[in-house]
């Protein structure tokens, strides 16, 4: 089969004149031969009314219920989109997580996807229809109801590409691609006609926003062709994500910021082998993603521990850190929301030396104190203050000349 | 197990005050010592919302995703009820039609219940949960989401009352149980304590809305105890539905207005063995309800055959019907749908004469001609014109003394 899957984002499908759109666009590429599949998310701001309403009735949902109701957002959308192309004279037919064979764990609200059977979508298609499919949502074995959390709709195209042997995934969005920096804050970043999956990882999981790193690492270990691109405009061509070739010199290829952190301490942790590991297990085991571990040892065998969460994660951590202070005697936990991350990444940036003391130096320069610092192979990450990360965020896509791409 | 099945509509679970009312009440019977089953519909008027967005998508959406459409709605419900019993401290889940063992033909739109595996509930129920189920939905055996038509959140209720073994079945709704005639159109009708099956069931099948024909026949079929009460009144105990008993004398019970019908005539068709049945079996085949249907052989070996069917499904007939007419050879249909059915109900009164002849009388006393008349074992029913139809409704109703019960 020679099978396409593209994935439309909520403000893609955010109302029904762009639904229709959407279906032209799936008769455009069924036209064009191949055996296609769509994903779509909730229209528009769907699934923000449904947690409202949610809210108003429990302030604190069961996660359960919260996708058993949250799941109603694709699900309208995939019916609507499979009557639009019907309405156009093609046949389509919409297929709910369960009935597409996404099997999950019961992870309510981040459900983690364990297999997928695409017998169901590959008869459809068989029988010659556009196969619409919910994104954002699975069944655990029990048949509950679960979705896979943020950027839930990114996972499932590429997760479904993969199952169907796909030819390539492309994903619909409303900006052109991806950019050297968040076009919304620095008005000079430039889209990247490629990318590399290890690329535009970093820059996902540094908060870059366009797609969710959970399916750019699926796509790169599956060596899934992807591309980004727009869903108001078919003639751009988007960026490509390929795999990393051979650099002739390291590079930064974009900037991120992340405002949606937080950081938190814990002062004075009796220094005993194992005691960061016992907090940061039990913290994992709640599924929150820990980023920007430091532990100094300062005092008479005492240990500040320093990280930063996700904000929205904050309220699930917190009872556990809580616990963790009591439970070992330390201070009172410090919490910080004022903080930013600004990153630079690019294929070998961290080994060439010159380019991290650039960014230091930059910032330094702009009178910006770094609170923290964490690199990997291709990303540098500085925790800075939030009211001047603005400035600085547009400062170092000037200063690794970015604007000139 | 103790299990009651309370089943809540849409105006009762309207709003999100309403919704947490219901957990109220949801909770007060599991106090009781209940195994409680809770069934909901939609939300206030969210089917109709649906309807609409569906029909800007495409003004003849395939039913197949129009099911899809709509069974979010009580997807909605659900997880929203099931969120507040957990705010209130109990234990609560909520299960869509398939989740709950829900197994229908693929009569999209009009599903029919093949069967019911009530393993999943009663688990539930076990670990002392109360139970939320979809109303109106159900899933074939290809897995695909079906919606039951009219009245199928009653249907569902009475269908799982009946495969759990319920104690009882209660149908909470917006009036405060069944009536000699419709309150809104008759402002002296009376509530009744008790009505038969049979007599609720010709009440229903003659539009008297409060509840649908086929939740009525399923639950005399299993002899299922049924209570029609008001959903924001828990006070009253609304009326029971109990096996018929001896009467004393043959009475009206009530009398019922359908306005939603029309009235088609196929003039001259030709008078050969069979041909009647080859066009109501053709229109039977359609899912339709055909009623009163009337022949007269007039003139020269041709019959005239008229017959009343629901306005709604006047657009679904029409195609088969234009083909009967042209195959057999018989006149242009006439359609008439300015009229309306009164009829009267209650047990024994096709026997008593003066009954049937006191209908006609009165009808007659005040000038409104009757265009067909049918009767069951115990009802009768006139189709006159619409117009007149509500003058109709009371005066009636007032003749056989209803209004003093």
């Amino acid at each position: 089969m020679n099978i396409i899957v593209q994935k439309f984002g909520g403000t893609s499908v955010g109302t029904i004149e762009r639904i229709k759109n959407v279906a032209k666009r799936a008769i455009e590429t069924k036209q064009n031969g191949f055996d296609t599949v769509i994903v779509v998310s909730a229209m528009g701001d769907t699934t923000d009314r449904l947690i409202s309403l949610a809210k108003a009735v429990n302030l604190t949902p069961p996660k359960r219920e919260l996708d058993m109701l949250l799941s109603t957002g694709e699900q309208t959308t995939i019916a609507l989109l499979a009557m639009a192309i019907d309405g156009m004279g093609y046949k389509a037919v919409s297929l709910t997580g369960y009935q597409c064979g996404i099997i999950t764990n019961d992870y309510y609200s981040k459900a983690k996807i364990d297999s997928i059977d695409p017998k169901r979508i590959k008869d459809e298609l068989e029988e010659d229809k556009i196969v619409i499919i919910a994104g954002f949502q699975g069944a655990s074995l029990s048949h509950d109801i679960t979705t896979l959390g943020r950027g839930g709709s990114d996972t499932t195209a590429v997760a479904l590409a993969v199952a169907l042997e796909a030819k390539k995934c492309e994903i619909y969005t409303d900006v052109l691609g991806i950019y050297t920096s968040d076009p919304r804050l620095v008005s000079t970043a430039k889209l990247l006609k490629t990318i590399s999956y290890d690329e535009l990882l970093e820059m996902a999981m540094l908060g870059a926003g366009v797609m969710h790193p959970r399916s750019v690492e699926l796509a790169r270990k599956n060596n899934m062709p992807l591309i980004v691109r727009s869903a108001f405009d078919y003639n751009n061509v988007g960026t490509e994500i390929i795999e990393v070739k051979e650099m002739e010199k390291a590079q930064v290829r974009g900037v991120t910021l992340d405002e949606d952190i937080v950081r938190i301490s814990v002062p004075n942790v009796p220094d005993k082998p194992g005691i960061a590991y016992k907090l940061f297990s039990s913290l994992i085991n709640l599924n929150v993603h820990i980023d920007m571990i430091l532990q100094n040892l300062n005092h008479d065998g005492f240990n500040d521990i320093s990280f930063t969460v996700p904000i929205d994660d904050f309220d699930t951590i917190l009872p556990t850190i809580e616990a963790f202070v009591e439970e070992v005697g330390a201070s009172p936990i410090l919490v910080k929301k004022d903080v930013a991350k600004l990153s630079i990444v690019g294929t070998g940036i961290t080994s060439d030396v010159k380019i991290a003391s650039g960014l230091f130096g930059k910032i330094y320069e702009l009178g910006i104190n770094i609170e923290m610092i964490s690199t990997s192979e291709i990303k540098i990450s500085c925790i800075i203050s939030q009211s001047q990360s603005k400035q600085a965020l547009d400062e170092v896509h000037k200063y690794f000349e970015l604007n000139g791409l």
